[in-house]
């Protein structure tokens, strides 16, 4: 059954459709939303006072005087609600407060060990949200939903780490639930990268229905918008690409199990790895950057060519998917143009000209924001569904 | 704007969003209709009214007398009209007809050469389509749409063929313009590989979101099911998976231009080619499934190969998309499991463990009828939205 037929608070009364139209922040007047629902305006007047009780909608006040005449538009209220956007990396925890038109009023970053497990990085999660409340002026009442992104495999549907390599002791913690008793919002978790694509394309690319979002980093990994919506698999692991076999890799041993893994050979530590190996002295992709940043060719080429070795796997994505955009993203894309580069050498040559016609491969533009911005997004569309929009009105 | 916002004919009255609900053929009371809409029971009423009008739902005659007691319950007619499904390959067309909940009535396949160009081969088209509603004594009125499948890259959106290589003069062709003056319904074109991902999946594995179907023949190509929804991509080109490198392609040349390619080394006239080196008198794929049925270790061994070369492009898609069944059909599929033997020993061996463990690599079990399953579907998709009703409507 669809959404608008369910019955419901809200539901039966069709407020909840009628919010759908104003989620644009477009200011209506009844007229127009009576002819584009087909509804009578006596209707539409009933369904936004019901809105209106919500506080999520409410009289557009025009930039330019009428001559005292009232304000004839309705329009949904940004501000009526906030929600959290939070990115768990292995090393830090980014939050956000947004508006209901996601655009970011807020945020903090601050160290953390992933590797401290769920209930210590969770609590400081929750400590961190009540401190953007209280710097913003709002109450946790205002809050109404929260999306978390997570550097590993996530069962979207339960919000429940599967398997992930870097985060012991998360393997299928029950993450809302464990939110949820500390801020009673419905709280969406997702893989990382699946929330940089939502950031990315939302924010840059919003009328390109088939996207590809490639983050490069201490691990690769692809998130993928098809049909204009994220698709995440059977198993919630799509874009999983950074264990699809390389010809560089032959051989070379990758922490997965398996062996030419194009994660082994393209990854910030394998890029650090195979630097070391001709002498210089770099720990990790970090310093690879700053390498790279100072002219070194060694680190250049290598950056070069594992930008190569990405584009023979992104080769395979593009005959498969056929996007219209790859952005790549990651603390390796900050080598400038090298590894973007690397890629679309292989890409262009290899892939069909029909594919490729069309495609741009870029930079990321939202940079680290990307994740936050989608947990964000993740929030709001959940927060404002009809489902959603019924328990909300249920609770007032 | 949504469907059901669409303000016009039937959609003015709600009727479409009704037959929405009784599109899966179940026999339903008024009271369950009312309740499952939340509508009053007098609406139902008079929505049926409009739907028994254009024929398409009636009063469901039980198989149990109750004792005298008038039917009371309604359903979708399923025979009421027809849709035309048509497979055109490259040297056939299958044409058939289904009732409007998919039931194949009748169907025809006669030879043609597609590189005879559009208008012979849609000619051809129209004359079977004729002869098959002659033979169920039905005529071009009770038609109301049309589903076909090209051997080629098709703008779904147009209808139009782009850059196909097998079918000369088909670039660019207005195949439904061509086909409504002949015969006036809704016309959807389609690749045919793409057709094959809908009928497969329909048939026999309705509830598999994730899924993948590959098609091994001349070509070779895939049709990507993601999130239940098949995804063809920014150019409509998705899946091209034969023109992916593989390691074995080294230096092979392919038809595309390039070298290397996955259909270069294991679609059926490159195993044929291979055989033919070492003494099999093997002019194409048909030959070589005829050796592999009389137990030729020579040509069971290149079948093999050619499925682990398949696997290796295969196991980038698995990482990639997350499927939960991949189904494998074409000519060279019916070399029985040599082909998916090599197929699984390849990704088993190389996808991450998470991907494969609900993972199911099988033959096709529609076979031949897989694309025009898929174009008849379709078709009554398309007949049967709330746009198409309404056009419908219009027209009685």
């Amino acid at each position: 059954m669809s959404d608008t037929t369910r019955s419901s608070a809200l539901g039966s009364t069709g407020a909840s459709e009628l919010f759908q139209l104003l989620r644009d922040g477009l200011p209506r007047t009844r007229a127009e939303l009576a002819a584009m629902t087909g509804l009578a305006r006596s209707t539409v007047g009933l369904r936004l006072e019901a809105l209106g009780e919500l506080g999520l909608v409410g009289p557009y006040a025009d930039a330019v005087s009428t001559g005292g005449r009232p304000p004839s538009r309705v329009a949904l209220i940004p501000s009526a609600r906030v929600v959290l956007g939070a990115d768990v990396g292995a090393g830090h925890l980014s939050t956000a407060l947004t508006d209901l038109m996601g655009r970011q009023l807020i945020s903090r970053r601050t160290a953390l060990e992933v590797s401290d497990g769920p209930e210590p990085v969770l609590s400081l999660l929750v400590a961190e949200a009540d401190a953007l409340l209280a710097e913003l002026g709002r109450s946790r009442d205002d809050l109404i939903g929260v999306g978390i992104g997570l550097p590993g495999p996530v069962e979207f549907a339960t919000g429940r780490p599967v398997n992930p390599p870097i985060m012991p002791g998360w393997d299928g913690f029950d993450v809302p639930g464990w939110m949820r008793r500390h801020l009673d919002v419905p709280v969406l978790v997702d893989n990382d990268v699946n929330l940089m694509a939502l950031g990315e394309r939302s924010r840059s690319w919003p009328d390109r229905d088939h996207f590809l979002f490639v983050k490069v980093a201490t691990g690769i990994g692809a998130g993928i918008i098809s049909g204009g919506r994220l698709q995440r698999g059977a198993q919630g692991i799509a874009g999983d690409i950074g264990h699809v076999q390389v010809a560089r890799g032959a051989g070379i041993p990758c922490h997965c199990g398996n062996v030419g893994c194009l994660e082994a050979v393209a990854s910030g530590p394998a890029v650090a790895a195979a630097l070391r190996r001709v002498g210089h002295d770099v720990p990790g992709g970090a310093e690879v950057i700053d390498l790279v940043r100072r002219g070194d060719l060694d680190a250049i080429m290598a950056v070069r060519q594992a930008g190569r070795d990405l584009g023979e796997v992104l080769t395979a994505c593009v005959n498969l998917v056929n996007p219209s955009v790859i952005a790549i993203g990651g603390s390796m894309a900050q080598a400038g143009e090298h590894l973007i580069a690397g890629v679309r050498e292989v890409v262009y040559s290899r892939s069909m000209p029909l594919a490729t016609e069309h495609l741009s491969i870029v930079q990321s533009r939202s940079g680290v924001d990307a994740a936050i911005i989608g947990a964000g997004m993740l929030a709001i569309h959940h927060a404002l569904s009809p489902a959603a929009l019924d328990e909300l009105a249920a609770a007032v």
